[in-house]
């Protein structure tokens, strides 16, 4: 995702450290007892300018998200949309996925979100995907055994690879959908692209995959 | 899929012995040595009116095809199509899916193919999809250990229940394919079904997978 510079970007995310953690790695083992109160802890993967992990925490008041997004200038946008709900039970950290797991201890995180991830759909950048097997090894160590992930893409190229990847991790599908907005399910919550997408009748995909134990 | 009646069939079956097993139980456990002469066999269940086994059969003249055609009118078809092309690599059967076990002993089967299967749309009628498990079971005696099978459809529906399903029998994907004609895989046979849905622009899904030992 492309966006202006923001020169401010920095202090306002210091600014809003009840909301942004600015030392994630410090949390580490600790999220449930420090940050989320006892609430399960859902974690998304590139929160881009936040309208899902929004939409998300107004709609389960009683799960704490996580939201992580590496680009200072859009996670600001994010930061905005958050406070502008009040909502208490959203975290953000301005990180990459690569390191989660100097982020969350083992077994923290009860489910996790991919939304629209980059496809890299070139094969030379295959260990860029949020889905090739060594990301999936970090997702099945922080999370709870049996943990589930949903997977949420327009990209036919990345859906195909990362049901089997997944796949061939050992994980088991517990949904696919290939055109989710033909199910109106209530319940989905809506991404910025998802929703630029749809609107153009590109078909969105989705699954559910449980972790191996 | 409908066909007019055709009253010789049941005599065009019984002169064409040589190319439709009549008796297909007796070869239970037997068909390498009695009928293929040790080639490698593959299965396809719902062979139509014969084109992609007909077409496998050129492709592959190392392979021995069994094809399992249930409706009579239809199997006709096939035969007239394979003895067009003296193919000796092809037997065809006229019984139902349901009693695979009783056509084939454990292991028999090196690959099977599911073709655009009746998708049986509704909620109650699952347990005759082609990929309900209990078919999978079956499946999985007749499959030589980490037998493959190739899925073909253009039904969304039975797509997406057949991926979860296969998964949750513990079969491994090997490939997905969400538009198989984008692909231009010249080594992909097609069915009259899938000219016909292709033609149109409709998008051909395909799977791979493995079934567990």
């Amino acid at each position: 995702m492309r966006a202006r510079h923001k020169p401010w970007a920095d202090d306002y995310l210091k600014e809003n450290h009840e909301l942004v953690e600015l030392n994630p790695a410090e949390n580490k083992g600790k999220w449930q007892q420090q940050i989320s109160k006892d609430k399960p802890l859902h974690l998304e993967i590139g929160t881009g300018k936040g309208q899902f992990i929004e939409g998300m925490a107004a709609q389960y008041p009683t799960i704490h998200f996580i939201g992580i997004e590496v680009v200072k200038s859009i996670i600001v946008s994010a930061v905005e949309k958050v406070k502008d709900f009040q909502h208490s039970n959203v975290t953000l950290i301005n990180e990459h996925a690569q390191d989660l797991s100097d982020l969350f201890g083992d077994n923290e995180i009860d489910e996790m979100y991919l939304n629209f991830s980059d496809p890299w759909p070139k094969n030379r950048h295959e260990k860029r995907r949020l889905t090739y097997h060594a990301f999936l090894e970090q997702y099945q160590r922080i999370l709870k055994p049996n943990g589930e992930l949903v997977l949420k893409t327009d990209n036919r190229g990345l859906f195909e690879y990362s049901l089997v990847s997944f796949s061939q991790f050992g994980c088991t599908l517990e949904e696919v959908t290939l055109d989710l907005h033909a199910l109106e399910d209530p319940t989905n919550v809506m991404t910025e692209y998802e929703e630029k997408f749809s609107a153009k009748g590109q078909p969105i995909y989705r699954c559910r995959v449980k972790f191996p134990k």
